[in-house]
């Protein structure tokens, strides 16, 4: 059977699948609309904390990608929208860039006044941060509030290699207050499928999830019962394959998105 | 206005607040009847996740506590729930006492046939553990079992004094294998409140919470707009209560739940 037989949506990952940094991963544009042409439904689905829908829109436009809003599942979003509907009278302190308070605000959810005031703190990458910053997410955790983060990914890839993200923020507030977080958001929990299943309206069983990452995307795919495809442009390598049971293996592994159009 | 005023049902904490291991609060089955012959509905709402909703049954039949099965909520029963609703086809390894695996049994969830094969660990107390329990779980986390725990207590007290409850596992698996727990099931989450809520079939304004523990029980209550009783025959003492602040604070403090009986 065709990888594409019977998928109605592509769900799609942006770091490390359609691009590294700031910069195109070749053929991308071109796949995601021939995608589009042949009445394919793309989202994209990325564990991103640090900005907002907004602004994941515009850097899509900037590189030629069209979508709708909505069509950006962000864990930024994903995050605001679990604390608007399961905690509705709770105030939060954010750390994190500013995307992330864009979406807690664009939710009218309360920011404390103070962190101490804080009943959770909203941890995703920020990478700007200052001291105080970093000091006032502990001061809100010491003061009782509770942790939730987007994501818990240890690093990212930059320019220079790999850098610290989401989990080097926790493990500071964790390590120095003794309190540990309750909530990981980002992929591949079922928080973000189920935002993006809702959004594309079809069966678990009819999308496809593109991703470089194995216990990200992967992960989330096989355990909702999505085809997966596995690019290589990111975190995994051929040879990290090889050490992956056969149960967990992707449906399609290829050099990188572009090879997906082949499918077509 | 009077505590009791507008309220329909009691969601009511177990050990600190009606058991202190296995003797009774003195009072307390006097005060539960009071409040089911005065037509409230009583749940007990217990981070409990060590034991099945059929041994929570037994245990209270065995005080003269007579309620159905279904308004026992334990954090085994919420998040064996959890698991079936939204990863039905993962499979799971319990690190836990019996009770947990019963509930994940009863709720159909498949337990793998090796720790390297579940997608999931799952998390609880364990008071009887071997060095080989502990070590499947690392096993199964070492090959990418993800962990969700059902509470994150850091002590429970046994005759003895403090000792080491659901954290302590937790800690001893992340530090050998360098992950992290994704969800922590267990009170003040909004999993409990509403799996609580969803038994009484109430609103959250119209129930009264009551327990011993503010991070757990008054948190729960007050973020869900409940009201909120503490007991002071718990993990609080009258002298931490003057380090909250206002806003933090219950509606009501009483010296045991056998003074709610007043309220009526």
């Amino acid at each position: 059977m065709r990888l594409l037989e019977n998928i109605q949506s592509v769900l799609i990952d942006l770091d490390g699948t359609v691009l590294h940094g700031d910069r195109l991963i070749k053929g991308a544009v071109e796949t995601i609309e021939a995608l589009q042409n042949a009445g394919k439904k793309v989202a994209f689905l990325s564990n991103r904390g640090n900005l907002s829908r907004a602004e994941g829109l515009e850097r899509l436009r900037g590189h030629g990608i069209y979508v709708e809003k909505e069509a950006i599942i962000f864990s930024s979003t994903v995050t605001a929208r679990f604390i608007k509907a399961h905690y509705p009278k709770a105030s939060v302190w954010v750390l994190g860039n500013k995307g992330l308070g864009e979406e807690i605000c664009a939710h009218d959810i309360p920011i404390a006044q103070t962190p101490e005031e804080a009943d959770f703190v909203v941890v995703t990458l920020h990478d700007a941060i200052t001291y105080d910053e970093l000091n006032n997410a502990f001061r809100a955790t010491s003061a009782d509030a509770r942790i939730i983060a987007t994501n818990s990914d240890k690093t990212y890839p930059n320019e220079e290699g790999p850098a610290i993200d989401v989990a080097g923020f926790i493990g500071a507030i964790e390590a120095a207050t003794g309190r540990k977080t309750e909530l990981v958001v980002g992929k591949p929990s079922c928080f973000m499928a189920e935002a993006a299943l809702d959004y594309v309206g079809t069966e678990a069983k009819h999308c496809l999830i593109v991703g470089d990452s194995m216990e990200s995307d992967i992960a989330l795919g096989r355990l909702q019962g999505m085809k997966t495809a596995l690019v290589l442009t990111g975190n995994t390598t051929e040879e990290a394959l090889t050490h992956v049971p056969e149960r967990r293996q992707p449906d399609a592994v290829f050099e990188s998105i572009a090879d997906l159009r082949g499918e077509l």
